[in-house]
């Protein structure tokens, strides 16, 4: 049994969750919000960053970092594989894993967190509309990303569903919840999201609610 | 043969020829300036980013991402093993590849980068003294960091050498050629680098140079 330090719209705690989730791994969740510094958790991982996942039965395996831990849960756990055979196509799944978490998290995710997440719980000043105008633009270009790649390929990184799909889904969900992606830009893109969102695995995960900051009523709807 | 499109002072780049050396495999540089979006090397990575690795006998072989590429090498060329066996060993030095990756990047590297090279190479601007006292302050928190580490560990991940080291060796050799490391800061850690320093792979790399940039006199001198 593992435990998870996430908050709920931390896109790589839902990366962690997804995979678990997806390699039928049990999981107990510690509501964390990194921003309170809070002491027993600072002592869990040296930046203060979510996810930490540590196991229940041997308190001593603490391990950070979304990419650590999934690589982590790949070698441990090999039932339900989430990256392919081939080393040529594991390249290819970790570079949009890559991308979706440096370069969607720093266009899209990040200013939607600082201006409609920081800002609603803690700030007083308005959100910075030029900021939030360039993560839209750039939330259109990802998914013109997205289209093309579902085009070719039935799911991002190749013929299977695979740790690509899982890094996408955990970012995209987020700036979602928080109105940050206009589905109709992208009908393939789209399309894909709306197998993504019928996975199981998914579905429950679209469940959770920060506290005070609810989702458009489309978030967690099949039909979008 | 493989050909790696690389700047010499891109750390993510410096970080796979690390990697190659190190496994002892064969490397032809592609001199590459990501800013000027040459045609040729757009087609061959998507984000138009340093590294991008090409198969020179294969030229439908292409690896971008750094972090893909190393573990890609790392799966194909186990000779010189990278990474430990355990798998939470193995956690740790990744845990460790994204803290310098990404947060030594985002706190040191990118700031140096911006305001010693880009300035130097295009601007007319002032550097921004703030930005570089903030860099300055993080690069010895992090030095502390390292110190801390290798005084418990031998290497920063645990007894071997692993790509935990490259990682922060890339970024901090980076760093040094922009003249932003006070080495005199932390003893531990400049006892590590000195040990770095005293890899023939790294000594090679410490030749390059970018043109109209120097480095200080003391960067690849082995008593520094």
């Amino acid at each position: 049994m593992w435990r998870l330090h996430h908050y709920p719209l931390c896109p790589f705690s839902r990366k962690v969750r997804l995979v678990m989730a997806e390699k039928r791994l049990e999981l107990e969740l510690v509501l964390e919000h990194p921003w309170d510094q809070r002491p027993a958790f600072m002592t869990l991982s040296p930046g203060g960053q979510t996810p930490v996942l540590v196991n229940a039965h041997d308190l001593g395996q603490i391990l950070s970092d979304s990419n650590a831990i999934v690589e982590f849960l790949e070698e441990t756990e090999p039932d339900y594989q989430l990256l392919p055979n081939d080393p040529l196509e594991r390249a290819e799944a970790r570079r949009l894993v890559g991308w979706f978490d440096q370069k969607f998290y720093a266009d899209v995710t990040a200013t939607l967190l600082q201006e409609k997440m920081y800002f609603r719980l803690f700030d007083r000043r308005t959100p910075d509309a030029g900021a939030l105008r360039q993560a839209h633009k750039a939330m259109r270009e990802h998914l013109a990303y997205i289209g093309y790649l579902v085009d070719r390929r039935n799911w991002l990184a190749g013929a299977n569903f695979s740790l690509a799909d899982i890094a996408a889904a955990a970012h995209l969900s987020t700036a979602d919840y928080l109105a940050g992606v206009d589905w109709e830009a992208d009908e393939a893109a789209k399309g894909w999201y709306m197998r993504i969102k019928s996975r199981p695995t998914f579905r429950l995960m679209l469940l959770d609610r920060m506290a005070g900051l609810p989702p458009p009523p489309h978030y967690d709807k099949l039909d979008f």
